[in-house]
């Protein structure tokens, strides 16, 4: 039985939100540096999902069930990375399988697919090459046009190939049947200004904006010290007016705004 | 009441175990990648400590409260990175002094610090740049040699700043003051077979190195697809011979390796 899916705070009736789990040792290892979260976080920004938390774990079948159950009840949507290939460390099916506590059959289209491949291929379809025929049942194939080997989604968990383009193209085509939010806009000003004198009147201006989320993140700009100032939010009044307000605030501290 | 901290199952007595929680808006957006795991997972690799989990979370005081207190009770150690500036959204001190149940004063050594570094730059110390002198009570200061707002460790929580050159160096100070446990090394080698060829010799492979952490990682090298082949451990009789094991498998099943 699945408990009622929370809601971002901003917007509970009609905000879906998102947590994303990256699963592989390497990971953790600093092996590999990740660039999958980056990519689903922006794509779910401009598709109006709320993505409220990533976990990072291991190949470990105990803590990959563990995280897919509590963020699958806890999340309109659940994203998974990693661990669909045909080793002995790719268990993720076996993980989704046993979270919703249902049988991992090959599926007759994952396996016919991989059997022209390997066929046109002339490689030899094993054992292990088609355990990536294996899927949840209940589960539905997500179509990997590099590669051939499916992720699939069951329920709403939704789970991809770790190679970041193989992964990409697995999003790309599960996006558009993902229920919409209002799309979250964000502008930025950058200026010269610290931190420190920017807070007061920035928590001023987040006071006067609860329905906007403002954040001020310092770093450099071409070589030279600089904040950007970035607000985001689905308040269409609201988002047309903070940019002015936030350059209107630079310009009353004494600050320069950098051009574009 | 603390817990006791679990460990890793390899060496439960003596490979100590930490936990990454990375905190900020800007990660769930995508506005930012973040780079700070693979730096502090790889030398958390090089000096023994086996990292179980990263968690990537909202500046939102509940999930911070509740991410910190879970999993500085189920590891060793604990780092953060992120919201620890003057500005209103950088809410993590607050967090931390709420997760221990400890006031957030003014720590005099950091006010002294941040008040020397403001006279010096002519800069005026107003109450928000004073906030980054808070630290939870009891915690000690990290120190911060770029832009001096320090970092702080309470408890087996490392609190440290989200900026990728200030984070480095407070955790290249940390790292010497960790428990070492047992160097997890790796080798690699780097062939042209396919995983679908190398699954079940590889698996046969673990089985008789079930010490070892055998990983397989497709990918392009130099254009070409190309599968890395990973051994991790700690077990210095076994890394000795896994390597040649890893080389011999390659060339008995027809491939070639590819030179470092």
């Amino acid at each position: 039985v699945n408990t009622p899916p929370n809601s971002s705070t901003n917007n509970p009736e009609s905000t879906p939100t998102a947590a994303v789990i990256l699963i592989g040792n390497e990971l953790l290892s600093g092996r590999t540096q990740d660039i999958n979260l980056q990519y689903i976080a922006s794509k779910l920004a401009g598709h109006g999902i709320t993505l409220r938390e990533t976990r990072v774990i291991p190949d470990d079948e105990a803590v990959v069930v563990e995280a897919v159950n509590t963020l699958r009840h806890a999340n309109d949507y659940v994203f998974t990375t990693g661990g669909i290939g045909p080793t002995h460390d790719d268990i993720t099916a076996d993980c989704i399988a046993k979270a919703f506590g249902v049988a991992l059959p090959r599926h007759p289209v994952a396996e016919e697919m991989l059997l022209a491949f390997f066929k046109e291929r002339e490689i030899e379809p094993n054992e292990d090459r088609l355990r990536m025929a294996r899927i949840p049942e209940g589960g539905t194939l997500i179509d990997n046009p590099i590669s051939v080997a499916p992720g699939f989604n069951i329920g709403n968990v939704f789970v991809m190939a770790g190679v970041p383009r193989i992964m990409q193209a697995m999003f790309d085509s599960i996006l558009p049947s993902l229920r919409k939010g209002p799309v979250i806009q964000s502008v930025s000003v950058t200026c010269d200004l610290g931190e420190g004198t920017l807070a007061a009147p920035l928590r001023q201006l987040q006071t006067h904006y609860p329905m906007l989320d403002l954040g001020s993140y310092p770093g450099k700009f071409e070589g030279a010290p600089r904040v950007m100032l970035v607000a985001r939010g689905t308040d269409e009044h609201a988002m047309a007016k903070i940019e002015e307000a936030l350059r209107s605030m630079v310009i009353a501290l004494g600050g320069k705004i950098e051009a574009e």
